[in-house]
C-alpha cells in the first residue's frame, strides 16, 4: 500500500483530491489532505474510504514531520515560500515531492543532496509553470528528432473568465488569488529579442504587449512574464534568437491596467496607516499633482495622458477608483486597497466559469523555415473544478502517480521535461478535456 | 571621569572624534574608538592621551556588549539597520545613545522600555536629519511664542559640490556614500500639499522639482524625501497645509538623474548573473525598445522622448553608458553597475572640498501672513574634514557633552526638537561656521 500526502486544501486542490481519490479505489493508495482546516480537508475527501483529513499547523516543524514521514509522497499546494522547509524534509525521510511552483535558487541548491537520498523534487508541474512546459517539451523534442534547430519559441497562457460570462469591461474576472492578480508585473521580465537580452523594468511591462491570435477568441494581448531567459538551457533551445513567456489578457486589459500601475495604485511597498480616512476618490487625489477635487477626472486623465472619453479611462471609472466610497480597510497598502475594490468589481458569480488559454508558436529550421502553433483552451467544469484547479491539480497529480508506479527515473530537483513526464501526462490530460490543438503553418 | 564610546571609525566620524579628543582634555572624558578596523580607529583618535581604538565585530554581540556596559554613553555611525540592537543594550545596560539615523517603528517601539530604564535613545541628530530639525524648531518656536500659526513649512538639504570644484555636466559628485545616493528615490514619497496628502512614487519623485533659490548659489532643485507627513506632529505644525521636506540638487541633475530612472539603470531589485558579458553600451541596449545597435543612441532618445542634442542627454552620453568599455562586475544589479560607473565619473578628488546647502521656507500668520527664509551654507574644511562629516558629526557630538553635562532631561526615544537640544547646539555649531541666514520677507 502507497500513501500520499496531500498539502493544502484550498480551491485549487480540488481537482487533484478528485483524481487521487478516484486512483485510489483502483490502486491500493490511501491519501492524507493536510489543512490548516480540518473542515476544509474534510469537504474535499468527502467521505471517501480512501482517505483522512488531518489539521496541519503547518508552522510546527514537528508535526510536518511526523506527517511526511508517514508517507510515500508529498503533493503540495502550500505557499510557495514554505516549499524549501517542506522540500529538506523530504529529502531527510526519503519521499518524493511535487509542486506547481517555480524553483527558487534555494530549492536549487537542494538538488545534490535530494539526488544523493534517491529523492525527486519536482516542481513547475501545474498549469504554468507547469502544462506549458510538458506541452512545449514534446514539440521540442520533435523538432530536435527530425533534426531541426528552434529559432524563435513564444509562449503565453492566461486564466480568463469564460467568454459567456465576460460582461465587464475589462474582460477579466478573478478566477485565481486575487493577490497574484494586483501584484504581477512587480518585477523586471527577462526575454531573448532578436538575439538581444531584453529587460523590461515593471513600469513598462504592459506597455510592452504582443498580439496572440487563439482560434475561435480572437486576438488576446499578451505580456513578459518574469525571467523567459531561465528556460533556454533546460528546454535545449539554445539557437533560439527569440524566447519569450508571457501572459494573456483579452485586449484592452494591459493598456488600463497600465494606468492603475503609472498611477501608483499597485504600490506594494508601503502602508497607508490611517486608509479608512480615505475615499476612493481623495486616494486617486493623493496620487495625481494637483489639488482641486473638483476636476479630479480632468487631472486625471490629463496625467494620464488620456482622452477622458477613451475606452481606457471608462474601465478607471468602471472600477469606482473616481467615487467618494470610504476604504473599508484600517491600514493597508495602496495594492491591498485596490484589491478589495477589484475583490468586488472582478467577482466571479455563482455560476459563472472560468477558462485558461495558452498558445506556443515555435519557430524553427530544418531545410526550410517552419512555424508551429499549438493552442490550449480549457474550460472550467463547475465553480469547485475550475479550469484553473483542473489544469493545475492534474498534472500534479498524474505525475505523482507516474512516481508512485516507479515510471520516472529522474531524482534531485526537476521541472517535467523529459518524456517521461510529457508523453504520459499529456495523454491523460487529453482524457480531461485537456488538449493542444498543434498545427504547422 | 566619563566615558564614552563611538562605534564606527569611518569616512563620516572625523569631526565628531575631533571635537570629543578636544573636549576630553578640558572635561574628564575617556574615549573609546570602536571599528572593525583598528588601523582606521587608531588614525581617528591620532595618538590622543584620552582615547583608545579598538577592534570591534558588530556581529559579535558578547563583543558589543562588554563595550557598552563600559562606558556611560554610545555614538554611533553604524549602518542604521544596526541601531535597534545596540539600543537594546543601551537600555540593559542604561546608557544613553546617540545616533544620525532616521527613527524607524523598531527603534520607536523602545520608547517605553527606555523611559523606564532612564535612558535617551536620541536619533535624527546629525545633518539631514539633525541640523534641520534643530533649527527649524527654533523657528517654528519663536513662531508660536509670538503666538503665530505655521501655515506652510518647506526644508530642502543637499550635499553637493563646493562651486570652484564643480567641472563636470552633473554639476554633482559624491560626497558622502555613493550607494545611498543611487538608491535615492526608491521609496514612495509622502507630503502635504494645500492641505492634500501627496504620494509621489519613485517613478515620478525626479520630475516633481521645486525651484529653491540661494543666496550666492541661484536657483537649485528640490525633490520630494521620504515621509515629510510624519514631522507634523512632532514640529508641532499640525495647523500647515503644505508640509515638504527635499533634497538639493543643481539645476538639471534631477531631469537627467530621471533618465536613468526611466531606462531602468537605477533598479536594484535583480541581479545580471554574468554581467561581465556586457558592455555599458549592451547593457543600456537591454533596456532601450528594439534590438539594432547602430542606431541606440537614437532608439534612446526616441525611447525617453528626448532631443539626441538635448543638454539631458549630453549628460547621459558623458557619463559613458553608450560606450564599448566591459562592464568590471561578475554579478550585480543594475544599480551597482550604474555605481561602479558613477564612483569614477563624479569622483572628488584629492583637493576638492563638498559643500552642504540647506533652506528653511516657513510660512506663518499672526494678524498677517509672514515668511521666514533660512538658509545655511558650509563648506568643507579639508577632504577629511568635510562639511558632510562636519555637519553630521558635530551635532551629535555636542549633544553627547551635552547628555554628559546633564542639560538633558528628555528621555526615551527622541529626535531633537526641543530647546534643550537646539538652542546649546545651535550656538556652538556656529564657533564651528555651521550659522543660517535668516530673514524675513
Amino acid at each position: 500500500m502507497q500513501h500520499i500526502l496531500v498539502l493544502g486544501a484550498g480551491l485549487s486542490s480540488s481537482a487533484l483530491i478528485r483524481y487521487l481519490l478516484q486512483q485510489a479505489s483502483q490502486v491500493d493508495w490511501r491519501i492524507t489532505v493536510a489543512d490548516v482546516s480540518k473542515k476544509a480537508a474534510e469537504q474535499k475527501i468527502d467521505g471517501s474510504l480512501y482517505a483522512m483529513a488531518v489539521q496541519l499547523d503547518v508552522a510546527n516543524e514537528t508535526e510536518v514531520q511526523q506527517l511526511i514521514k508517514q508517507h510515500d509522497l508529498v503533493l503540495s499546494l502550500l505557499p510557495p515560500m514554505l516549499h524549501v522547509a517542506i522540500a529538506r524534509q523530504c529529502i531527510a525521510h526519503q519521499k518524493h515531492l511535487v509542486t506547481a511552483s517555480y524553483i527558487t535558487p534555494e530549492m536549487q541548491a537542494l538538488h545534490q543532496d535530494a539526488a544523493k537520498a534517491g529523492v525527486l523534487l519536482l516542481n513547475e508541474c501545474g498549469l504554468d509553470p507547469g502544462i506549458d512546459h510538458l506541452s512545449a517539451m514534446k514539440i521540442i523534442d520533435e523538432i530536435h528528432a527530425q533534426g531541426g534547430e528552434v529559432t524563435s519559441f513564444k509562449s503565453f497562457c492566461g486564466g480568463l473568465v469564460a467568454p459567456e460570462f465576460d460582461d465587464n469591461p475589462w474582460n477579466y474576472k478573478f478566477t485565481w488569488n486575487p493577490r497574484n492578480v494586483v501584484l504581477a508585473g512587480q518585477a523586471t521580465a527577462k526575454y531573448l529579442e532578436k538575439g538581444i537580452v531584453k529587460y523590461i523594468p515593471p513600469r513598462y511591462l504592459f506597455e510592452n504587449l504582443q498580439e496572440v491570435n487563439v482560434n475561435g477568441l480572437g486576438v488576446l494581448e499578451g505580456y513578459a512574464n518574469r525571467d523567459s531567459l531561465n528556460y533556454i538551457t533546460p528546454y535545449g533551445i539554445e539557437t533560439a534568437h527569440t524566447v519569450l513567456r508571457g501572459t494573456l489578457r483579452m485586449k484592452g486589459f494591459c493598456e488600463a491596467w497600465n494606468l492603475l500601475v503609472k498611477l501608483g495604485l499597485t504600490d506594494d511597498t508601503f502602508t497607508i496607516e490611517h486608509a479608512n480616512t480615505f475615499t476612493y476618490r481623495s486616494l486617486l487625489n493623493a496620487f495625481v499633482p494637483g489639488t482641486n477635487m473638483e476636476v479630479l477626472e480632468q487631472r486625471t486623465a490629463q496625467f494620464l495622458q488620456l482622452d477622458i472619453n477613451s475606452e481606457a479611462f471608462d474601465k478607471l471609472r468602471w472600477l469606482g477608483i473616481c467615487d467618494k466610497t470610504p476604504i473599508a480597510l484600517a491600514k493597508a497598502t495602496p495594492a491591498q486597497i485596490l484589491q478589495q475594490l477589484l475583490q468586488q468589481k472582478w467577482k466571479l458569480n455563482e455560476g459563472e466559469l472560468d477558462m485558461i488559454v495558452m498558445k506556443h508558436e515555435i519557430q524553427y529550421t530544418t531545410d526550410k523555415p517552419h512555424t508551429i502553433i499549438s493552442e490550449l483552451v480549457v474550460k472550467g467544469e463547475s465553480q469547485q473544478y475550475t479550469a484553473m484547479a483542473n489544469t493545475v491539480g492534474l498534472p500534479m497529480a498524474i505525475a505523482a502517480k507516474l512516481i508512485l508506479l516507479n515510471k520516472i527515473d529522474i531524482r534531485g530537483v526537476a521541472m517535467p521535461l523529459h518524456k517521461q513526464f510529457y508523453e504520459p501526462i499529456l495523454i491523460e490530460l487529453s482524457t480531461f478535456g485537456i488538449t493542444f490543438s498543434e498545427k504547422e503553418i
